[in-house]
């Protein structure tokens, strides 16, 4: 699938957080045309400090071989903190798609500096999506990015 | 408490994983001589990809202000991977007790170069622990750092 329908998949999952009363973050994980899972950020939902969009994904994806990562492209709404990013090096995830680093800049460099390809779509339905957000909950959102006091 | 009385509570963990036929590593937050948690990697027993020993530690500790975070010290039966690396930079965790970094060397200079004291206490028990669990468990681990097939 391409770069933008895989996105698609991931701002649906941000939509669905949202409506839960969470952060709007989402995420899923291809193999080619196979979709292996999405997700979407749980902080609120499941009071969790690692749920983030990426790690939901990957968590709900399950164990994989790493053969499968090696193959996957990671979408995700917004540019991932450095937790996230971690977690695509750790895996070997060789390829991530960023709806938009505008409202958060993460470990983009740190990731093309380990090899792997950085495509970032400028999606304004992504900005906007956080931009509102953040003004309606700038607690919550400093909180999950480790800035709240 | 002191590094080695944090890592004493991080090795129990292990052990507890152990025991529950997990992969043996473990990890304890304190914020001075406060304990603030504790974690072990529940790849097995969770069927997780995400719940390693630190960010497992997180997860049980809960949302935390970053007030707490930056006054508090991680430690690890053993070096942590790039996933753990993150979360820790993510949170702004300024201090990392690691067990040993003998059987596996993770994101130490990484976390050195983002400002945060790596202390490495070279115990024997957790080398022990790890070298006996990799050899009768290869694939297991190797899945667990991102290098199964």
């Amino acid at each position: 699938m391409t770069d933008e329908e895989l996105l698609t998949l991931a701002i649906a999952e941000a939509r669905v957080g949202l409506a839960e009363g969470g952060i709007p973050i989402g995420a899923a994980l291809a193999q080619g045309d196979r979709l292996l899972g999405v997700g979407h950020n749980r902080r609120v939902q499941m009071g969790s400090a690692i749920r983030h969009g990426e790690t939901d994904c990957l968590e709900n994806v399950g164990r994989l071989p790493a053969t499968v990562y090696s193959e996957s492209t990671m979408a995700t709404t917004l540019s991932p903190c450095d937790m996230c990013t971690g977690a695509i090096l750790l895996y070997g995830i060789p390829r991530v798609v960023v709806g938009e680093n505008k409202t958060f800049y993460g470990g983009e460099d740190y990731l093309r500096s380990r090899g792997v390809e950085v495509v970032v779509l400028d999606s304004q339905e992504c900005v906007s999506m956080m931009e509102q957000f953040i003004a309606q909950n700038s607690e919550l959102w400093n909180e999950d990015i480790g800035e709240s006091t």
